[in-house]
């Protein structure tokens, strides 16, 4: 006996969904189904004005609503630096530590060549004529600290190295809160070899 | 720096599914972001599509697409044992054990006076209706083995105590592949309780 045919589709398009699999997929659809008409109505219909709703600034690639990009809307007050991210989400994450106020590029990828993702996936011509029209001073990297993030975060200090730009990379090290006991070995000595007077 | 709108409003519209909060809802909503036009179109139509497409058989109160219920149509070949349980889903979860092959009737509800549910939520009066027409000779009470269902599973037994129909209850144990040690003491005393010749 087979679940019925709507309630499988519903299973289906939900599993689709990150890190979501049959059964929390079944889950959220036994919850739908109790749901109200107008609740599902009104998820249904956010789903659907995503792709008109939301899009990528041209200029920084920062995720923007219709509007303009509050980054760049802004650039002669934000252009004395530039932080490097790989996504849109990065954007979000570092503006809510509120220790930066400068402009952002998203690369919208980060180099792999396993998965064919070469150097002119990453809007580098971009962020070449966005460095030099708004005049940034300072560049900050804000890549993941993983063999893909690293591998681009060198190839972009090379590739900035003749633009007599300073280049930056975030800090490694422990993360806040942790105990020596419970951090990876690869961690700790980054942590160790980054160690500064105290 | 807040999201853009429309990015608020689907994080808010998936925190809405079980077990899904802030940090899940925005893992979604940065993955759809970056789903094709079709998929996220294919996504709200099946949504849109549930609350018409599925619904309660009107006998029973299993989950039926729009074509008659599975069970109730072959209400005559099934109708030696009726099993009772509290929600749609179940009736699956019995009919993948392949070890049930009677008619089901779904209360809806379990008795939860804290929660204001009673036995009038119960669709009682058309479980006794069914038990007749259709000559049900056993009943298996299938619920959760909690406070709402041991208590739902008494009342039960106590209305259906004057219909001369044998009654039976799911067995409690240890749960297959369970070690002693792991097991909660409850139900390693129901397990002990209901130990059988071996």
């Amino acid at each position: 006996m087979k679940y019925p045919l709507h309630l499988l589709k519903l299973i289906d398009v939900l599993k689709k969904l990150p890190g979501v699999g049959s059964k929390s997929a079944e889950r959220f659809a036994f919850e739908m189904i109790g749901w109200p008409k107008e609740r599902l109505d009104e998820m249904a219909d956010i789903i659907k004005a995503t792709s008109s709703q939301l899009e990528h600034c041209e200029e920084c690639g920062s995720l923007i609503d219709i509007q303009a990009c509050p980054f760049c809307s802004k650039a002669s007050e934000r252009a004395h630096s530039l932080c490097i991210v790989s996504q849109p989400r990065d954007v979000f994450a570092i503006e809510a530590t509120r220790e930066f106020s400068g402009l952002y590029h998203v690369l919208g990828a980060l180099l792999s060549p396993i998965d064919g993702i070469g150097p002119e996936r990453l809007r580098l011509h971009k962020l070449k004529e966005r460095l030099h029209t708004c005049r940034i001073e300072e560049v900050v990297i804000a890549l993941d600290s993983t063999l893909e993030g690293d591998a681009t975060a060198l190839f972009l200090r090379q590739e900035l190295n003749t633009l007599n730009i300073p280049v930056s990379r975030l800090a490694f090290g422990l993360p806040m809160g942790s105990s020596l006991d419970y951090v990876d070995g690869g961690t700790l000595a980054r942590a160790l070899h980054a160690r500064s007077r105290f």
